[in-house]
């Protein structure tokens, strides 16, 4: 067995000139978390998620994995999302692919940070 | 009122060299969460923590704010903390200064990202 290089890997996704009514929807977001993270490999333990008033949604949902987060500025059009992994048996582009095309997101900028590096 | 320069400030935070014991209580490392939240400003609307068989934990504590989530490895004294934060309400600094300290980390690196910058 290999010694892994670190602990997880860290996308952090900004998904960008969304659709807004999706990104106001809590039921909306919730369903496709939940989804991508199922389509994506991934084993969906709980989640949590919260709508602002007037609008805005935030939310987590914990995988074997680790996890996906999403928070959503509805005015801007803008969702930033961050999926932390570990282990090989999910395809977190999967996810953001998935997410990018329901929020209907016509730019994504997605950085890859290594978390916990061995020494 | 100026233009904020980006959506929220991500920061991403390794803590190593733990006491894993502490690591491995999901009732210990909620609530030193809870309070990490609470004391550093940030308004806290719900949380959600999950215990692994044999031992490890992942666990979200929603804010107003955004949210803190922790996911830990005792077998290697390992918390990978990440904060995501909007608004000058709250100060991450004191909250990672907590965690570091309740989890006994003798080393913390600290990353600090710019989420959705505005154009």
């Amino acid at each position: 067995m290999t010694t892994p290089e670190s602990f997880g890997k860290h996308y952090l996704v900004d998904l960008m000139d969304c659709d807004p009514e999706i990104l106001k929807s809590v039921e909306r977001v919730r369903e496709v978390f939940v989804r991508a993270a199922k389509d994506c490999g991934a084993t969906v333990i709980d989640d949590l998620f919260h709508q602002y008033d007037p609008f805005g949604v935030s939310g987590v949902v914990l995988i074997a994995e680790s996890h996906l987060a999403v928070h959503t500025w509805p005015e801007n059009s803008y969702a930033g999302v961050d999926i932390f992994t570990c282990g090989e048996e999910m395809s977190p582009e999967i996810a953001i692919e998935i997410l990018a095309k329901e929020f209907q997101a016509k730019r994504v900028d997605t950085r890859l940070q290594h978390r916990g590096m061995l020494e």
